[in-house]
């Protein structure tokens, strides 16, 4: 048995059972984006969430101990993804990176924004010419230590 | 010639004339982030836009009329980026790749978020724990089509 | 269970049922290219369109599901696909790519023509040296915001 | 000298002289596509058409001469491009890939589309929801020998 | 199911059966060159063809029918093949590519030598100094079509 | 000084005298396949054959020497070649790389045919529905040693 | 069933029959240089060697056959090895690779050192400083043929 | 300046002098193998060494300063060797790597051979079927420390 | 059956038994950091070691002869690794891999700090701004040979 | 100009001037690592360290300006270092990646060791077996945040 396995099931008994991450973050007591990322293998869950989990998605007693787990992190399968939402995001980094790279330095110096001490909100804003998905990112400045 | 010498030519002169982005920006008359991608090569500017930059830069006649050709974009010389910053990134994408896409869709459907009518903001947050960087992205969600 | 699964019973009903994606887009309701993609696990089915998938390819009620779940999609095995038919696609990207890009330029500004908001229809054209396939691919142009 | 030599000063003298690639085509006697290719060196041009080229952009006899050598194609630095207008036709040949590839089997049979016996037509369709790119892409069946 | 089990099968029972490719091709009715590659999954069969398959190996009546759909194409595991006699292949076109290049262009001009309306025999030749492998491939030509 | 520059100059020169490698061969004293190969920097040339070189494309001494180094050879930019003409030989060998090393298994057991011992003939057979070309590929079978 | 099978089960029976590759190799009547590779996948058994490999480790018929069948060679799972004691002979061929180049053309002019008409013998030779491995590589010296 | 220039310079008056590596070899005091490596830029010279190679290649006193720099090490352009001769060394380790593996950890146990405490021999031997290059590889064997 | 059945074995069995590296370490009587190595399939076990992991995670007999096989090494599933943790190490090898290799060639010459005589040495260091991670690693440096 | 050229120009100097980077760490007055790393082009020099350089290396005052701006990280050529010294760092990554991640999880729980808020101090240990390299990393250990 690995991570993978239970992140299957999970995924497998969310569409049988046609709940939303919405409703799956309520009852893990988190942001519906640090429980999504949890429940596709990502994140560690302490043994109260994955006690949560386990009722939710009837696991047995050793797939909500593989939850708690820390998993081997990456979630796609290629290193330039396929999918179109996802490669956005990468075309992103691709055109913007360089841009986010002199900016952040401008304002903080050398350093980088943390992928860890990092949180991420996901809501939709409404618009006459069509709906926008806002992202908000944050990452606690790290600067390099001299030494 | 092509837009990477002029590229060249306009980091070499912010070096030397101690220029910030945030200065440029107010000349160019665009947002830091959208100025900065543009003298960077992502971007394609105005003849006003690139007549700014021609004053700030000292660029001859033939430069500034590369700045408005499209250019061939995409700012980073490895598929995957070694640069810790740029890097950060990219593992945000690995990562939290799988989660967006699902919160996305949980909201949006199937479609993604543009890259193209696109903003972004880039904010420092203080923070007694460390400073934090703030960036909010916003782009319109476009549904795939039904035919 | 996940969408590649059902992707996989799908074409192997459509082999022993010898049925055309003509015929099975007819019941689905929808042009050949768009039912075709989605029955190969690249495009959502709304309920209606998964249940006449459902009576054609006798699936469970489970099965129906995933195909209303929207799919990690990219259809090829490899970056550069080694199948000759699809491969002449990719050379066409490859030789052609820089001059798509002038000529749209050249009409539209900077920008790109959508993958989303996107539809093809791929025809016969009776030709004495021999038929030709004709293919017209229609997206909508989606310029760069300036902010 | 080598062909990209020569194609460097055609893309240079194009923007100093601020012609269109249409304006260029007409004088070439071709259509914008095919010329915009020859030009971007990845088709081969006739004395004739060379010689048009080269009173454009002031050419010397040398580089005339090799535009009319047959060049080593491909227009595109990576296998993936990273140039998001370029990348969205990469992702119609990896998200349809395999739908083109079933409706014309299912056309024609076991054969391809082909990529020399081959022409393009780029064209702006208005539409109150956004104008359009419409391309109609003509190749002719090949069937696959028997032996 | 898939093409690639019924390839597995018919290599398993070639091999239990000591057959030749030569017998079977002659059972098939077609050249040993063509026979081999469609029954190693590249090529498709007539029902006729696919009915003399089905006898040798013993196939079942959906096994028989895969024979007769468009495979997807190619026969290597790996862009650069490991296996000494396959690679000596890839070995002439990296060292020869150039020249047949060349060569083709200088007698034909611009175009292609198809790989499609092609045809390969393979003999063996008797040499004092060892016997020789002799393979003639002939591929029709194509001339880039200008337009 | 490298071969390269060897080869940019002797290309170089062909294409301002007009030359055909057919003519070059003529005055090497080889075949057209082998003189093009060593001219393109994939062959090593006899005292003689550089003199013959040397008078052609009037080569200094010292470049004249390094025609009769051997290469680092290898002749594409790529592993997977993106020229058209090219590609279509690398398909060759991944659609038909099995049945060409199963057929020469068959009829002289485990080895390769040699990629060293080897010679190539290129030529134009005429033929109503379009010329052929026609490729005579001969290497001696080198089976492996056991020991 | 396949080699790779066959060849699992041989590796398999040799860890629980605690058999030395040297034991097999008498059994077999080769060198143990050559019956390592051999029972691994890379090499072509006779009749009589196959039937010795089916009583050392209880083949079936059938796995029988498949070691006289030549298999598809390359016993690496990826291009650079990630396993250090095969990474140091990776590293002997990236770090000496163009001095054995050098040296080889020096003593016999153009060609290669095959790796098909080849022998290897891997001995220990004891020294006070640390034993060592000495390993005698024997290749025939194939001349390129001029023609 | 750079190892590589200089390591170009070296390559350039060897051949321009018609030197061998043997020759080399003899004036700098080592044997050819190691010579030939550290002439390529693999190697570090000692002072008395490379004032040996400033004196044959006429260097200047910073460029003999860089021979006694370490490189960074590596002699092949790509992950996969295009040279022949080179890659016939790599298709050994490719068909072979698994049987060194395991016929040296037969006699040895777990641990490497050196490719560092290291040294390399290449010989010709006379043989009426055509000559053989005879390699003699020699490394210390260092076993992996348990803790 | 292999070596990384073993594995996955023990890891299973250490989740469902809820043991800690640390004590597994002190029943193998190893270091923590060996011992995990070796539990991951990365070392090779002595007989003894190998019947103390017998008995604490229940294996087969078969399994514990697995354990005293040497392992083909590598743990990591992807050339550059995705999982943050791991990617911070080769992020240090990256960013720092030119600066260890100038301080340890300035401090010992030319050669290696080795990979095989190592040791490593994980501990937590309290401190009030946030604990730290103090690893030690220790290698045999190795002189290149000069022969 | 850009970073890389001081980076050359730095690298040539030190060695006609024959310092060492221990006596350029004292001039610059940090530790003799991040010295290296920031003469390497990988770290940014505050002014008061980029005047001591400038003195030390001769710089012009715009590369003296170019030692301040941050820098695009990373220092070797390949994702896989070529270079013995280096590349036994990669392995150690790649062999006791898996280990690493372990450990530390076990002794922090979910979280990475920092790269950025880290130190590396590289010492010899005289030892009579042969000197060793003993590196002492310390990075900050930051955990996942949950939100």
């Amino acid at each position: 048995m690995d991570r993978n396995q239970v992140t299957q099931k999970i995924v497998t008994a969310k569409v049988s059972k046609k709940m939303t991450w919405a409703q799956i973050a309520e009852r893990v007591g988190q942001s519906k984006e640090w429980t999504t990322a949890a429940m596709l293998g990502q994140m560690t869950l302490t043994a109260k969430q994955a006690a949560a989990a386990q009722e939710l998605f009837e696991l047995t007693d050793e797939e909500t101990l593989w939850l708690q787990i820390v998993p081997y992190k990456g979630s796609l399968p290629t290193p330039v993804p396929t999918d179109p939402l996802i490669y956005r995001w990468y075309e992103i980094v691709s055109v913007y990176g360089s841009t986010i790279k002199e900016l952040i330095h401008e304002e903080f110096g050398d350093g980088i924004m943390s992928a860890i001490d990092f949180k991420m909100d996901i809501q939709r804003q409404a618009d006459p010419n069509g709906d926008r998905v806002n992202v908000m990112l944050s990452g606690k400045f790290l600067p390099y230590k001299t030494y």
